[in-house]
């Protein structure tokens, strides 16, 4: 079942910036990624401004942040669960995208993550970007927590 | 020596709407690289509003895209020089970043690109993102030729 309450908006306010997804960010897309079983899932709905070089079709680096965003909300819901003191944020080590289909724009697109691995400080996360059911990419981010007291990323 | 032409402002008007680097997208970031001897350069200042969690530093989704857009245009570039028919537009398979230090915002960013390989309709581009001679983050990226008359991605 998909939970109510956004991950991002579970961010403490320091770390809720982001361009993508920060809710303090009012020039921002302020993307927003539920817990849903075992896995995580974000929707959004591209504007046709964000088109790839051909009209109708999404940039790949919307694809890329979207896939970001979200990996990174993902990663800091699997530690919420299991942490006993507060999880700060993640920040991406590196991020893999495998573009299988072109992507519509003003078409609801969702991006799904599930948790590859755990260990310490790192979550692999693996993701998947979907229009209509179709896939359209998919591919996987290696997610880092910032260690409390260090605050940049 | 860098060139004085932007390599986007050869693509054809059709392929010339990405928000990234397309100069007929009016909403967009309008990035342009150039062919800088054996590389390709492009550099471009982040407004602070691109920002990640932590405010000063950029999202990752936007090094993405800069990387994307980049990479589609040193491929073009590369395959411009020797092809006799028309080049089309590349568009990519995949793209693999890793991130090496926070980027900052607010400072001009240089992404430059270096062809790793040209197999057919496919080039391997490798890329890096520096702010003020610092390694930010560098990966790769597999872009593929979009064949006449086929006019999506």
């Amino acid at each position: 079942m998909t939970e109510l309450v956004a991950i991002q908006d579970c961010y403490a306010d320091e770390y809720a910036h982001c361009y993508g997804c920060g809710r303090l960010n009012d020039d921002g897309l302020k993307l927003k990624s539920y817990a849903d079983g075992d896995e995580t899932v974000c929707r959004f709905t591209p504007d046709p401004k964000y088109s790839g070089g051909y009209p109708g079709f999404l940039y790949g680096g919307m694809i890329a942040s979207l896939m970001d965003c979200h990996g990174a909300a993902t990663a800091w819901a699997a530690k919420a669960r299991t942490e006993e003191q507060t999880v700060t944020r993640f920040v991406t080590a590196s991020l893999k995208v495998d573009f299988r289909a072109p992507t519509p724009t003003n078409v609801e697109i969702e991006i799904r993550g599930r948790i590859n691995e755990i260990k310490g400080r790192k979550v692999v996360v693996d993701l998947t970007v979907s229009a209509a059911g179709k896939l359209c990419a998919e591919g996987s981010a290696v997610m880092v927590q910032i260690p409390v007291n260090r605050q940049e990323g």
